[in-house]
C-alpha cells in the first residue's frame, strides 16, 4: 500500500467506520472483475457505504483527491462495466439493500441500490405485485439501472429506463440530487432519469431508486413453437407484434443451441429454430391471443406448437431456454462464455441472425444464438479459451463484423449489456457527432473525470 | 427595421430564397403568440426552412451573430413555449412537413417536424396503423416532441418521449446530430432522445423524427360511468389500474363541467363526476375487461355505467368530454381559457382535485376540472378576462397553490404542457439541486444561450 493510498484510507475512516473500508486482497479481487471475459484490475480500496450521507462523504474525499471511483453491485455485468481499470475506490452497495417503501396504489416501490431483483420480487409478491425487468442474473437494481438492463420481458413491459420514476444520485462532487418525481408523467425541465439510467456509473452513484411495478397477471400461458428456419420464426414474431397481439415474452433459440440443450438435459427436442413464448392477461383475452398467434405461426410454416397453463408444465416447457447458458458452459469446461449483444429493427433481424450464424461458421467458433426477438435483440454465445489469444482475437473480429452489420441497418452495438470496456470502440461509428454531445455532458457533470473513468468513451 | 436586423436578413437571404425570410408584420404577429394567455412578443424575422441544411445554415448565422432563435410549429403551446420573448428569429417548420418513410414491419415512421398529428394518422390509416399521442390540438410532431406532449391515450401507450426512437437535431452552432437509432432498445451511450424530448427548443431544433406507431386496435368500446364523488371516481380508476385492466383512455369530468356541457349541448347528463373510458383489444379480452371494470365501478358506488361499441354511439357517448373546452369558451365570450397542469401520484389525485375545487370556490373563479386520471394528471380550466389584472392575479395565485400542493405530494408542476414561461417560477422548488445539472447541460450545449432563451429557466 502506497503512502497516498494510506492517507486516503485514513481520510475515509474519518467519515466511515473501520469495517466499511477495506484494502484486503481478497476483497479487492472480488471487486476487480465482473462476469465477462474482460481482464481483472484491482481497486486500491473497497468501501461499503450504509447511507446516502456515506456515499456523499466518500465522493467528497475522492473529488478532493482526484481519485477514480467505480460503483459496484454484485458484479454481474458483461462488458467490464464495473472493473476499476484506473484503480481507485470501488463503492460496494451491498449494505444499502433495504426496500424502503411499497406503494401498491401508485404501483411504485422505493429501494436502495443494493437490493437485488429476486429480493424485491419476493417482497412484492406479498402485495400481488411484480418487478418486471429480468436480465437473467440476480443483479442489483442499482446495477440494472446503471446499464439500462432488460431481458426477456422487455417486449411487454419495457426496459429498465422505462421503470425508473426517480433516482437519488450522488454526483462527482458529493452533491445529492433527485432526477425525477413520483408522478406518472412530467414535462417539467430536462428528463434526467433517462440520462442517468444507462450512464454506467460515469455521471454519479445511485443511492435510491423509485421504480414502477405491475400487478402479477391473472393468467399466464407458456408456449413453444418450432420452425423450419430462423427467418420464418423471426417473421412470425414481427407479424405477431404488427397484429397488436400482446406477448409477455418471446425468445428464439437456434438449432445449434437446441442440440446443446438436448445433450445437457438428455432431451429429444426437435433440433430446429424454436420460439419460447409467454402470454399474460385475462383468461378470455389470452385464449383469443393464443388462437390468433397459432394461426400466424402456421402461416410461417410452424408445424409444432404447444401451450401450457399449469405452473409445472410451463416450467418444463421453458426448460430448454432456461438451461441454455449452463448447457454451453457444461459442454466446454475451462472455457469462458462471451456474448454479443446487437439490437436491430425487427425487419432486419432475420438477416442479421443469419449473417451471425454464417460468420460463426466461417471463423470456426463454437456457439449458438439466443434472441429477445420481440425487441430485435439477440446474443451469439461463444465458448472461448481465455488463455488462447488467437481464439480471443477471432471472437473479437466476429463481434466487430456483427456490430458493423447491425449499425449499417439502423441498429445498436448493445441492446442491454451496456458499453463498459467492450463496446467503446464502436461508439464513434454508432453515434457520430452526438458522441461529442455525450462527452460535453460528462465534462460538465464530472470535470475531473473521476466517475468510472475509461468507460463508454475516453474524454 | 434596424440596421442590425437588415444585415441579418441579408445574411439569411444568402442561404435561403427571398420568400423563406419574412419581416412582414402580419407574419411576425402570427409567430409572436401561442394559444396561452401569455403576452405576445414579436420576433424580428420569421424564416421558413425546407431542409435540414437550411436549418443548419440558419443556426450558423444566428450563432455567429448571437441572435436568439425559437422553433415554431403551429403555435398550439399553452405556456408561452414558442413566444420569442427575446425577439430574434422564429423558425417556422410548416414547409418541412413531409412523411418521409413508413416501416410497417418495424412499427416506425420517419417524419419532418412540421407534420401534424392528424396528417400523420390519415396516412398511417392506409397501413392499419396509428400514432397514439393525442394532446387535443392538431399540433406538429416537432412541437409535441419539444414539449413532451401526451393527452388522453398516455395511460395506455405512453407519452411523446416514449414514442421517439430517433431525432435529427440541429444544435446551436449548426452541427447536425442523431439522438438515437432504429432499434427498439439500446444501452449504448447516454440516452439523448430522452434529454432532447421536452427540452422546448432550448437545446436544438428537431429536423427529423423517427416515431413508434401501433396497429389500430381490432375492437374499441367506449364507456361512461357516473359517480357520486370525485374521490370515488378516482379511487375506482386506481383500483382498475392496480388490477392490471388495460384501459385505452380514462378521463374525469367534474360536476361543474358536466353542467356547462349540458347548457352548451342542451343535454341532460347527470351533473355528477363522470368517467369517460375507452377499452381496446380483442373482442373476448375486452369484454372480460369491461365486465371486471364494471364490478370495480360498482364497488365504488357507481350507479350508472354505459358502454357502446358502435362507432356513432361511441362518439355520442364521448360528446360531453369532447365539447368541454368549447362549452366553457362559448359560455364566457371575451374571456380567455387558462389551464393548470399538475400531475401527482395517483394515490394523491383525489385529494389534489378536491383541493383545487375548494381553492376555485375560495378565490371565486369560474372553472371546471378535467383529468387524464389514469396518469394522475388534471387540468383546472379557468375563464379569464385578459384585461382584468385582478382576475389574472387571482388565477396565478390559484395556480401557485395547486402547484405547491402537488409538489409537496411528489408531483410535478406540469404533466404535459411544458414549462415555457408560465412554470419557470416553480422549477427551483420542483427540482432543487438538479436544476443546476440542467443548467450545466444547457450551458455545455448552447454556451451563448441563443436557443429559445428565457424558457424553462434563466441561466
Amino acid at each position: 500500500m502506497t503512502v497516498a493510498i494510506e492517507l486516503l484510507v485514513n481520510q475515509l475512516r474519518e467519515v466511515l467506520s473501520d469495517e466499511q473500508v477495506s484494502t484486503n486482497d481478497t476483497v479487492r479481487e472480488l471487486h476487480g472483475k465482473d462476469e465477462s471475459h474482460h481482464a481483472m484490475n484491482l481497486p486500491d480500496i473497497v468501501v461499503f457505504p450504509r447511507s446516502t450521507g456515506d456515499v456523499s462523504a466518500i465522493m467528497k474525499i475522492a473529488h478532493a483527491n482526484l481519485i477514480p471511483v467505480v460503483p459496484f453491485g454484485v458484479g454481474s455485468s458483461l462488458e467490464g462495466n464495473a472493473i476499476p481499470i484506473e484503480k481507485g475506490i470501488s463503492i460496494d452497495f451491498s449494505e444499502m439493500n433495504a426496500i424502503l417503501e411499497i406503494r401498491p396504489e401508485d404501483l411504485l416501490v422505493k429501494v436502495q441500490p443494493g437490493v437485488t431483483r429476486a429480493q424485491l420480487n419476493k417482497e412484492l409478491k406479498k402485495h400481488g405485485l411484480q418487478f418486471t425487468v429480468d436480465p437473467g442474473a440476480d443483479a442489483t437494481l442499482g446495477g440494472m439501472a446503471a446499464t439500462n438492463a432488460s431481458g426477456t420481458t422487455a417486449v411487454r413491459y419495457g426496459v429498465m429506463r422505462d421503470q425508473v420514476r426517480d433516482l437519488e444520485v450522488v454526483l462527482a462532487d458529493g452533491t445529492v440530487i433527485h432526477t425525477g418525481n413520483l408522478a406518472a408523467k412530467s414535462s417539467s425541465g430536462y428528463h434526467l432519469n433517462g440520462l442517468f439510467v444507462g450512464s454506467e456509473g460515469t455521471l454519479g452513484c445511485f443511492t435510491e431508486l423509485t421504480l414502477q411495478v405491475y400487478g402479477i397477471p391473472e393468467f399466464v400461458t407458456a408456449g413453444r413453437a418450432v420452425f423450419e428456419t430462423v427467418g420464418d420464426a423471426v417473421s412470425a414474431v414481427a407479424a405477431l407484434l404488427q397484429a397488436g397481439i400482446s406477448v409477455g415474452r418471446v425468445e428464439l433459440v437456434d438449432e445449434a443451441s437446441i442440440t446443446q440443450v438436448n445433450i445437457y438435459n438428455e432431451t429429444t427436442y426437435d433440433e430446429k429454430p424454436t420460439l419460447f413464448l409467454e402470454f399474460h392477461g385475462n383468461d378470455a383475452g389470452m385464449r383469443a391471443d393464443i388462437e390468433f398467434a397459432t394461426e400466424i405461426f402456421e402461416d410461417f410454416g410452424c408445424k409444432s406448437v404447444q401451450f401450457e397453463q399449469d405452473n409445472a408444465a410451463r416450467n418444463k416447457l421453458w426448460e430448454a431456454r432456461h438451461s441454455l447458458a449452463y448447457a454451453y458452459i457444461h459442454a466446454y469446461p475451462g472455457k469462458k462464455l462471451m456474448s454479443t449483444d446487437v439490437c436491430v429493427p425487427i425487419s432486419k433481424l432475420a438477416e442479421t441472425i443469419l449473417y451471425a450464424r454464417e460468420q460463426l461458421n466461417t471463423v470456426g467458433l463454437v456457439g449458438g444464438i439466443v434472441g429477445h426477438v420481440g425487441d430485435g435483440n439477440f446474443h451469439a454465445l461463444l465458448m472461448l479459451d481465455p488463455t488462447n489469444a488467437q481464439e480471443q482475437a477471432q471472437a473479437d473480429r466476429f463481434n466487430e463484423h456483427i456490430v458493423q452489420y447491425a449499425l449499417l441497418r439502423g441498429g445498436t452495438c448493445t441492446g442491454e449489456h451496456g458499453v463498459g470496456i467492450g463496446k467503446m470502440k464502436y461508439q464513434s461509428m454508432e453515434h457520430g457527432a452526438s458522441l461529442l454531445v455525450m462527452k460535453s455532458i460528462k465534462a460538465a457533470l464530472d470535470p475531473h473525470n473521476i466517475m468510472n473513468p475509461g468507460k463508454i468513451f475516453n474524454l
